[in-house]
């Protein structure tokens, strides 16, 4: 048997042939080009599986599902997009657009929930039945799994971990809200801080690091950091503290048994996921919110969202 | 069918039949006396729950099935509770310990969520399969209900809902956190933000009102608002702000159906409910988070931990 997962984003869509164990057996990517409009951006969608079954020669009687993963909120009950701005779609019933051209099961899902379920099946997560996973990049992005199931919220509308505030009245977010978790521990927040520093340090070895990469980016304040620069350490110690508030709520809230870290910060490794773990300990030990929860890095990186989306027929 | 559900608290143990329609027949309540240990607390129960059932026309036989809050963390998987403190137990096997007196099903959970489950499945909550319960005392207590069951988290260690902080860095609180939601929006922080107001307002009416009533409590900053204080409304509109934050937190991971709102501000009715309500509406309706999330008046009063206990069992 094998599954077809669909992860779209608003520059490219990209398909894989997915088997039972999660396993990448070929892959296509292609331009979205949604200026198109909807319907010719899924009738591309499944031409290419087509192609890519014939390619790996495969019939479509070997297709068993298709999973789709939307960067918007989704009905996934209904097979519903409700609204993805970045591909302009706007109340799309895709699975039911889909059907014309395949007659399997068709699943579709939220872009970071399909990531989170990928990985819990298949990657850092696997053989763990409840997981959250976070996804650090110019937000912060989460999936919620309860029992092995995605708990994606009425309509779809919840795991929205990043717009969770930490602090009241706080810097303004994209949302609306004022003091959201993603304004100070996402990528972009990290690069803000970065550069508050730098600012007030004209010294630290930030400013080189900085110049050699053409740029602040996330790393800048890690390599510092890793090269004995103080102010480049207080960035990082500052940023860490934001990132495991956030978490600590949800841990209070969810107590899942594990945190899957994931996007571009995760990439620090241990970095981030050793004072994160030793953090959380410290706080669950002393509030006797016992048992622990394991902090671990994401281990599919961009193939998670293929694999989740043809989890999510399975 | 008749039930038995127990609410154990760190005075008293209450005790009641309930019908499978959630009414509870007949009632009773005994000292805790903690100081004696946990077996004889139980033993008491137990002779307590069969002089009910005599008294109510009932036997042995009429009895479906036990269940018990406790206020503390429980793991129900097991029958556990892992610690309450102010019953003085730790590791104790409840359910295997009430089994010697009957020979019934027995379920064993946190009383906070008991009451969620007794709101859920016959209280405010009726209908609802996804629904969120927060009780407004001295902290914060929380409930969460998914698919019409209750979640724990992992080891029962979830639904602390009152520890997620919404003002990093914030007021410290009991659980050694700092900017908990408890310390701004339970009862406490609400006779707090009253107490700070009025020693700042001289001539605020929330002065004659406590002296009224010997004292502050929730209610002072209420009642001057309801008479046309400015200060009084100045605190309240500064707590709701702070609920709300809240529950929108909430709100953006869990996207209940429903947030039934207990314990002694609720007793407030529309002066939270309503203006509560706005705000999530006017929050979900700009992020597009949609649907709205339905805000409720608990109706079960004290009964929902008997009732929720019952519900536990059934």
């Amino acid at each position: 048997m094998i599954y077809a997962g669909v992860d779209v984003g608003g520059m490219s869509i990209k398909i894989g042939l997915v088997n039972s164990d999660g396993k990448i057996l070929k892959t296509k990517a292609f331009a979205t080009e949604q200026e198109k409009g909807y319907k010719s951006m899924f009738a591309r969608t499944a031409d290419y599986i087509k192609q890519l079954l014939e390619e790996s020669g495969f019939s479509l009687i070997d297709l068993a599902g298709i999973g789709i993963g939307i960067p918007g909120t989704v009905d996934s009950k209904k097979g519903m997009i409700i609204s993805a701005v970045n591909i302009g779609c706007k109340n799309v019933a895709l699975a039911e657009e889909m059907s014309q051209y395949f007659n399997v099961p068709i699943a579709v899902g939220n872009d970071a929930n399909m990531a989170a379920l990928g990985e819990q099946r298949f990657g850092a997560g696997k053989g763990h039945e409840n997981v959250v996973m976070i996804t650090l990049g110019t937000g912060i992005g989460g999936g919620i799994i309860i029992d092995g199931k995605l708990y994606e919220g009425n309509g779809g509308a919840g795991g929205e971990v990043g717009h969770q505030i930490i602090e009241i009245d706080g810097e303004q977010c994209n949302c609306g809200r004022r003091g959201c978790w993603e304004r100070y521990a996402s990528a972009t927040g990290l690069i803000n801080q970065t550069k508050y520093a730098m600012a007030e340090n004209a010294n630290s070895l930030m400013h080189k690091i900085a110049n050699e990469n053409g740029g602040v980016d996330g790393r800048t304040a890690f390599l510092a950091m890793d090269a004995g620069d103080y102010s480049g350490k207080a960035v990082v110690d500052r940023y860490l503290h934001y990132l495991a508030e956030g978490l600590l709520n949800l841990g209070y809230v969810l107590h899942p048994e594990m945190f899957i870290i994931g996007g571009g910060i995760s990439h620090e490794g241990k970095n981030v996921m050793e004072p994160l773990q030793q953090k959380l300990n410290e706080d669950f030990e002393r509030s006797g919110m016992l048992p622990y929860i394991q902090v671990v890095q994401a281990s599919l990186g961009n193939s998670a969202g293929i694999i989740g989306a043809a989890a999510l027929v399975m």
